[in-house]
C-alpha cells in the first residue's frame, strides 16, 4: 500500500524488542528567540546551531533512529516546512510527515498521529519529542526511553521524561511527583505552570520537582483512550477520519477538519486531568536550546570563555561571548564581553546576553 | 599627439582665468586604519566611506574639476590600482595616470609630475591634494585655491593650505607661520612634526600654527627650481628622462629609474629647506578621514548620536556608534555605545572608538 508510511520491516525494531515502536518529532515551532538565524521562513530546528555539521532536526532524528526504525518516525510540522524536512531527511517518505494546516498546539497533532499509528498497529508504542533540543549522552537517553517503553507496554500509563532541575528556572513548566514512590518511575502529582522565581526555589528545595521537557511516552491505546475521556469533542472530530488515515484521502480530511480542533496543549488537555500519569527522571544531560544563552552553555569555549560557531575570530579583551556566523566569516571584537554576536545572511545582531529574552520582540519589529 | 595627456582646450580652464592650471591627486595610500573596508587590494580612497554615492576619489576629482579641467588632472597611484582608477574615473585617459612602480614617498612623484606638466606648459600652475580627505564647502575651497594660484602665478612661492586647528591633535604635522605677516598669505617660519600633547597645546595657544593637510600650490617653475636646489640628485635622475615624458618611452623610463630616487617626503626634502614657503589658512571645513572616529565626526547622526552608513538599523540603548555595512544589511545593536561596527564582505569588526588606533595593527594580524 503505497500511501502507507509503515511496512512489515518496521514491526521489528533493530533492538530493544518493542514491537511497533513509533516516534513523533515535533518540528513546527519558530524559535524566534534565535533570531536572526531562526525565522518563520527557516526555523531553528532546520539550522546547524551547534556548528556540528547536522541541523538540530537531523541530530534528533539520528538519535531517535538508534531506538526506532526510520520508517516509524513521523515528523510533525507546518505545511510550509514540508520541503525543508524532506531536504534534510531525504530518507523519509512523504507519508511520514504530519502537516498541520493550522497552528493548534500539541493536543490535536498528537491525537491525529496516534490514530494514524494505531491504524497501522493497535499495539504500537509512541515516543513524542521536540526536534530542537540538545541531548548529549545518547546511551543514557536510550536507556530512559526503553524503560518507559517497557512500562507503557505493560501498563496503562501516560509517561513523561522529567529533567532534574539544576537551578530555579522560571522559563519551564515543572512536574511534581509523589515523594512516596520508591520505584524509578514516579507517579505524577501535578503539572505546574512556569513559576515565579521564589516558587521555583521552593520547588527545587522540595526535591520532587522535575522540568517538563515535552518528551512523552505511551501506547496508542492509552493515549487515544485518554483523549476519548478528556477531549471527547476532539476525539469525535478525528475519529470520523480514521478510515481515511494513511490513504490518499488523509490530506483532504486533515485540510477540512484540523482547524476545527480545539487549540490546546497535551499537558493542559490531557496530562493535567488524567490519573495514570507517570514520570521517569532523565539520566541524560539536556538543554532545550531555548535561547542564545542556553546554546552558549552547550558550546565549547576558548580560554576567554568565548563560544564561536563557524567564524574565524580575533577576540581582544573580550570574554563570555557567543559568536555565530556563516562559514569562514572573519570577526574581530575588542573590549566586549557577555554579548551575543550573530551574523546571518543579511542581518547582524549584537545583543547583551542578559537581555536575550528581548530578541524575540526584536524579531517581530524587524520583520 | 596621442600619448599626450594635454590638449589645446586645457590651456583655457572653464573659469578662474589661470592659464595652464593642473592638479595632481595623490591616490596611492593604503588607509589601513580603515580596515576591514580599506585593504591593500582596495584602499580607502576607492570606497564610498560616506555613503554618498561616490568614492572619496570620485568626490575629490569632482571638487577639483570645478577649478581645473578634467584633462589637466593627474592621478598619482600605485601600478596595481591602475584599473581601479580608470574604472572609477572613466573620463581619464591612461596618460593622466602617474603610476609609481615603487613606494617612494611624495617628493619623487611630485617632481616627476611637475616635469611632465612643465614639458606641456612651462608656465603651468600646479595643485597637489590628497584624494581621500573630506572638504564640505566647495566654494570656500575654490576661493582658497584661486588665491593661491594667483600668488604663485605672480611670485616665486611654494604654498600650502593650512587648516585652522580645532583641538591639540597629536596626529598631524603643524605649520608655524610668521605672526607679523599682515596679509592673508603667511610666510612660513617652520614645519613642525607631529607633536606630543603638551606641545600641541602650546601650538594652539600661540595662535600661529596650522595643521598641514598636504595640500600644495606652486608653479612648475618654482617647484622644479626648488628640487634643483634642495634635492639635486633626484632632479638629475629625472632630468635625463624629460625627452621621454609624455611619450611612449615614459613608462619604461619610470620603470627603470623611479626606484633609484630617494625615499623622502616633499615636506622634509623641499619645504623645510626652502625660504620661499607660504601658507594660506583654509576657510573651508576639512577632515582627513584618517580613522573611523574622524569619519564619525563628519557623518550625519541620529538622535542617539549614532552615525549609520548604508545599514538598516535597530539601535536599542546604544549611542555614539559608527555603523557601516554594505547596502541593505540589517543591524540590531543593544546596550552598546562608542563603538565602530563595520561589516564588509567577509569581515565583521566590532571595536571601541577609543582604541581605533589599534585597528591598523589588527589589519596586519588578520592578513
Amino acid at each position: 500500500m503505497k500511501n502507507n508510511f509503515s511496512n512489515d520491516k518496521q514491526q521489528v525494531p533493530p533492538s530493544g524488542g518493542f514491537r511497533g515502536a513509533f516516534a513523533l518529532l515535533l518540528a513546527g515551532g519558530i524559535g524566534s528567540r534565535f533570531w536572526p538565524v531562526s525565522t518563520e521562513e527557516f526555523p531553528k530546528q532546520f539550522h546547524d546551531l551547534l556548528g556540528a555539521g547536522q541541523t538540530l532536526l537531523q541530530k534528533t532524528f539520528s538519535r531517535i533512529n538508534k531506538i526506532i526504525p526510520a520508517e516509524n518516525i513521523l515528523i510533525l510540522t507546518n505545511s510550509r516546512y514540508k520541503s525543508l524536512v524532506l531536504e534534510q531527511l531525504p530518507q523519509l517518505s512523504e507519508n511520514q510527515l504530519v502537516l498541520e494546516p493550522a497552528m493548534r498546539n500539541t493536543a490535536p497533532c498528537i491525537l491525529l498521529s496516534a490514530l494514524k499509528i494505531q491504524k497501522q498497529n493497535p499495539d504500537a508504542l509512541m515516543l513524542i519529542a521536540p526536534s530542537d533540543h540538545w541531548i548529549e549522552d545518547e546511551t543514557a537517553f536510550r536507556k530512559n526511553i526503553e524503560t518507559a517503553f517497557e512500562n507503557c507496554q505493560n501498563n496503562d500509563a501516560l509517561m513523561t521524561l522529567g529533567i532534574q532541575p539544576t537551578f530555579p528556572n522560571t522559563g519551564y513548566g515543572y512536574i511534581e511527583y509523589d515523594k512516596n514512590t520508591l520505584s524509578e518511575i514516579k507517579k505524577v502529582k501535578q503539572f505546574r505552570e512556569k513559576p515565579d522565581y521564589e516558587t521555583a526555589k521552593t520547588f527545587l528545595s522540595q526535591g520532587n520537582f522535575l522540568w517538563n521537557a515535552g518528551i512523552f511516552i505511551w501506547s496508542v491505546k492509552s493515549i487515544t483512550s485518554a483523549f476519548r475521556s478528556y477531549l471527547p469533542n476532539m476525539y469525535e472530530l478525528f475519529e470520523k477520519g480514521i478510515p481515511l488515515l494513511n490513504t490518499p484521502g488523509e490530506e483532504s480530511f486533515i485540510e477540512n477538519n484540523y482547524a476545527a480542533a480545539e487549540n490546546i496543549s497535551i499537558d493542559y488537555g490531557i496530562l493535567e486531568k488524567a490519573s495514570n500519569v507517570f514520570t521517569l527522571p532523565a539520566v541524560f544531560d539536556w538543554n532545550d536550546l531555548g535561547t542564545w544563552g542556553s546554546l552558549y552553555e552547550k558550546l565549547p569555549k576558548d580560554e576567554q570563555k568565548n563560544a564561536v560557531v563557524r567564524a574565524k575570530t580575533l577576540l581582544i579583551d573580550s570574554h563570555n561571548n557567543i559568536i555565530q556566523t556563516e562559514t569562514g566569516k572573519k570577526v574581530v571584537v575588542c573590549d566586549l564581553s557577555d554579548y551575543i554576536i550573530v551574523d546571518h545572511q543579511n542581518t547582524l545582531l549584537i545583543f547583551p546576553k542578559k537581555r536575550e529574552q528581548d530578541i524575540k520582540q526584536v524579531s517581530t519589529v524587524i520583520k
